[in-house]
């Protein structure tokens, strides 16, 4: 198909898609002429790949040419590509932590993972955001919600069992390319669903409780 | 204090201190000469908490405003707070899934709320993105993981009784500024938290699963 029926059927406009073709998004067309190139399934598929990690993940260019290029890497280990996934969803916060509130952030993150028996590198992009969250959340006087952390962790670990389950769970045996962009479309949509769950489950939970006047606790 | 000793012990710098002052997103200090202005707890902490909203949940300005404008309303309920907070972690996606998608997406949404007795609005801000989020995982040839939704959800609600019975677990009695602050950083900063435990627990599985080459499934 020319660039224009791309566009229609994808509903991206047209200089979009020029701009992932000067990015590298997307592979260039099959030229057909001096100066018109056809486009076939795999474009739109990866045209619609990269609108997904757009709109709906937030994934900032830059982090989805990443993740694109480690998909298409014939050698890279899974564990790079998903590496890649997890940085491009993972924005490094700036550190404006006390010393103090981080240390001590740091040293209730050391004893989960230890407890939970989750072995993950010390650069790990989360575990940067996980400790200054717990930090703010001190700093603020919400300590007790970090208190609920290894709780937390746990209902995680519902989560991460089912999506394994839902990766190696696919009808057809699929191929080692078809199995990474499951896993990285797992990770990165994932978490766009669980979070547009949680916000429907509370605000069924809230207008259930607080749909009063003066945050009352009443049910 | 002054301005300097606000930006030394909070770490942010004095001109942001200056914008977040012209934005309204940080009330005026008490003047003690004509160019002169001190600055108290209240605004350290109110300073913390823009930058937690900022920083660890890419909250933006114009969001950061809505949720302190609801957080200092005296007659506001606390569930169109929370509607706020909603909005504010919830940009809308553009639609760019077919008609014929978004429909069979719009149907199984649907029927996710009836089998789980969630009742939210039709405008609820996570309603699109959950929705085009499946129409995507389908399109996509994801579909398989858009199966696994109800026991998402039925994961998601471990979380929500959790984040409750955190929420109404403060060690004193709190008022109802505090319950409503709680439930505020509650929703925001308890997705950061669940998103990095989520990505710690995946790189775990991930180091022992798919660390070898071409994506292999052995355990």
């Amino acid at each position: 198909m020319r660039i224009a029926e791309l566009s229609r059927i994808s509903g991206v406009p047209v200089p979009t898609i020029k701009y992932y073709l000067r990015e590298n998004l997307l592979p260039p067309g099959e030229l057909t002429s001096p100066n018109q190139a056809s486009y076939g399934d795999s474009h739109l598929h990866r045209l619609r790949l990269i609108r997904a990690l757009v709109d709906l993940a937030h994934v900032p260019v830059a982090g989805v040419k990443e993740v694109l290029e480690g998909l298409d890497s014939p050698t890279m280990p899974l564990h790079d590509k998903i590496g890649r996934a997890h940085r491009a969803i993972t924005p490094q916060p700036q550190l404006t932590s006390t010393p103090a509130a981080r240390e001590a952030a740091t040293t209730q993150v050391e004893e989960l993972l230890t407890s939970r028996g989750w072995s993950v590198e010390p650069d790990a992009p989360a575990l940067n955001t996980l400790i200054e969250t717990i930090a703010a959340l001190n700093t603020l006087g919400q300590g007790h919600l970090a208190g609920f952390l290894d709780s937390y962790a746990g209902a995680v670990e519902t989560f991460t069992d089912l999506e394994v389950a839902a990766v190696t769970s696919t009808p057809t045996t699929p191929t080692p390319d078809q199995i990474a962009e499951g896993v990285i479309l797992g990770t990165i949509l994932g978490e766009t669903l669980i979070a547009s769950l949680r916000l429907l489950a509370h605000e069924s939970i809230s207008a259930k409780r607080w749909s009063h006047p003066r945050g009352s606790l009443d049910t």
